[in-house]
């Protein structure tokens, strides 16, 4: 079901050529800087070793000071360590970001797996695409790449797209799918995988009307989390500073998360401007122009990016909607999803196995089954059986009881409130789906 | 929505450790015979090599039959000849199957490439699962391979999702998702392709069932098709004789589709016994059995798998939907999609861009458009605009003339019919509902 007019669905493929990712920048530019022990032969990227590093420029310093400073400096000197220290740090970013580490730098640290100092290779840069090979040569030809973004596949398939679906700027393509990078420390759960979900939209603007578009969808992003229930104070835009700007980004912000273990982007939004249609015109060599029947001109779209990761968006409402109560003395466990997100939509229950119940708890449940997901359960006594129900974040438990056999009528249990009211049979699929509209 | 109470769904992951594709036999069995032209280092698939080693061999026996017939009989011999040819074929397919090629059947062939005769490597084995590295060492140990089928991620997590989900025998795991195969030959569009998508389903049963619900799926998978509209003729089932079934299979059968360039299968339904639980047993060590509350025991259960081929049955449907016809002495295209599949289920037209039109056809639009996938078109004459639809398969067109500015009414025309009828605009979602259902 589409709400919007203005955005189209796609599923791209996740293998592609080379050439894409060539032009992307992804071949070049999306790796990490790696070294490898000699002695034990196993690989870090470099900026795990930071720490070590920066403790051992610390103790140089420290020495040289000590060295070089008389003894009646010598005292203020080492007071003004942290400072020297604060000077080093954006030095030492500065040799991180550029790749390089001297091996003077390399010389005293010990490799964090066998302890032997010194023996490092030089830095390398690893690239985080998974590649593998089309075809029975595994040549340098036949490499292709598993797609690291959903994005690309909607930069290349842009005039595709709109010339099938007719739709003039502003408008949107839109996709979920999985993507992969070989990433080298994986943590956090589903944080950071080498496998997972994204859903990204591309909205092609007017270059004029960029700055509008990008502040209306930072608006949307945010408040879709919101509608869909994430506390409000656990969401924050992380807005990236002019001078920390990806190469193809002319702004860009993070939607960030509160997890336990800290705040971590959920969704990003980036005014990609035409970089990357550009680069695609430029390494295929076809025209990506935009004919603008108003303004009877061609030209190059600006690209408005909402780039969220589903993966990460799954476990951000999972651990919002965790809750552990205390109801009459005892715990809780409850998963306060909202309705629309919650993976069974209503529970139904006979009171007991017999006088009839479960058969019209039965024929309740076929009755809803076309139109939700829903569970019957007839194990255990009712109260189990809502407390299972509001661990798996069911909105709504449906239980046929003795009253029901006198007037068809049910209790509907919400949730979050524990409050039940009494509902005929025959409302019962219309009242559900109001409630869950 | 889930129509049966037996079925769970699972999107299981694509890259998967190695182990799994061993305990498969995807790691061992899952090649093709390759052999490379020495002079131009062309790979080729051996049994695309097969007319022309036939061929060959053909011509060695007449020669062979000349040279030691003398003139009498010489005649009637090469009368012969094509008897002679037909008992050759299946030895050609045992050679085949065997992966064996001896060198003095390719000695006479030309390379396809360069032409070279006789130039070519003893066959080789070529895995078709790609291959790719997980972290950033390309070591053998780091190998993983991209799933060439979506089964393996359900039997591997089949207590996971029984344990969760609490059902019993029998009961099914279903998924749709990518996989892939390094193919040397793709061919036919959409039917054999590198990357493509499947919907596969494994129903878990007791073992003495296993006959039963083998039936019973074949008949409901075929039904499917039939439900939505493909031609019965053009379906028919291909069972696996005996001595041709695959290492898993105890009963297999293909649902093949008859497309423009022949029949082929969109859809396997297979008993595969417990051959695959039991291996993943093996190579994990862990136990795969299912307790059985009523019988009180531990056991395997037996596999009903049906496996279709999501990319494969989108072609089929595509294929069998399109029509060109006679209308009006002109030809019309029509896409005859059931509404279920058709991407578009209404479009909206005012009769004119004037009087008040737009405006409700843009509210109808508006309305129905959290129900249904719409398209608002008002370029061009109206005859264009439902040929456009009917190229597009949408089952229903809406139209907004100068009667509906009096009563309130519009026309609906249907795309096989071309029929139109006037409905009220307050009951056009429920009509529109009732047809689509």
């Amino acid at each position: 079901m589409t709400y919007r007019e203005d955005v189209e669905g796609l599923d791209a493929s996740i293998l592609m050529h080379r050439r894409v990712w060539e032009a992307s920048g992804h071949v070049d530019n999306f790796s990490d800087p790696m070294i490898d022990c000699k002695q034990c032969k196993s690989r870090f990227r470099v900026d795990t070793l930071g720490d070590a590093i920066n403790e051992k420029k610390k103790e140089k310093f420290v020495k040289a000071l000590e060295e070089k400073i008389d003894g009646a400096d010598k005292k203020s000197a080492l007071e003004n360590i942290y400072q020297i220290h604060a000077e080093l740090e954006p030095r030492f970013e500065a040799i991180l970001e550029s790749d390089v580490l001297s091996k003077d730098l390399l010389i005293e640290i010990n490799c964090p797996n066998c302890g032997t100092a010194g023996q490092f290779t030089e830095p390398r840069s690893f690239n985080l695409m998974f590649k593998t090979f089309v075809g029975p040569v595994e040549s340098t030809d036949n490499v292709v790449f598993l797609r690291p973004e959903t994005a690309q596949g909607i930069f290349v398939n842009f005039l595709n797209v709109q010339g099938a679906s007719r739709q003039k700027l502003p408008f949107g393509i839109a996709q979920i799918g999985k993507a992969f990078r070989n990433e080298i420390n994986t943590k956090n759960f589903l944080f950071r995988t080498r496998e997972f979900e994204q859903m990204e939209m591309q909205y092609f603007v007017q270059p004029e009307d960029d700055k509008k578009h990008y502040d209306e969808w930072k608006e949307r992003r945010i408040n879709w989390f919101k509608e869909l229930g994430m506390t409000p104070d656990k969401l924050r835009f992380h807005d990236h500073p002019a001078d920390k700007l990806a190469h193809y980004a002319k702004e860009a912000t993070d939607i960030e998360y509160e997890f336990p273990f800290g705040w971590g982007e959920i969704e990003g939004i980036h005014n990609r401007t035409n970089f990357d249609l550009s680069r695609h015109e430029e390494f295929s060599g076809k025209s990506l122009k935009y004919f603008d029947e108003e303004k009877k001109e061609k030209y190059l779209p600006f690209i408005i990016e909402t780039s969220a990761g589903a993966s990460r968006s799954f476990m951000a409402f999972f651990v919002d909607a965790y809750n552990e109560e205390e109801v009459n003395g005892e715990t809780r466990v409850v998963l306060k999803f909202h309705p629309k997100l919650a993976p069974i939509k209503a529970a139904i229950f006979p009171l007991v196995n017999k006088d009839g119940m479960p058969e019209i708890a039965r024929k309740i449940e076929t009755d809803l089954r076309p139109y939700l997901k829903v569970f019957y359960d007839d194990k255990g006594a009712v109260g189990r059986r809502y407390r299972r129900q509001d661990e798996n974040g069911t909105p709504f438990c449906i239980t046929v009881d003795t009253q029901t056999l006198e007037d068809n009528t049910v209790t509907v249990r919400e949730r979050d409130s524990m409050l039940q009211e009494r509902i005929s049979i025959d409302k019962l699929l219309i009242h559900l789906l109001q409630k869950l509209k």
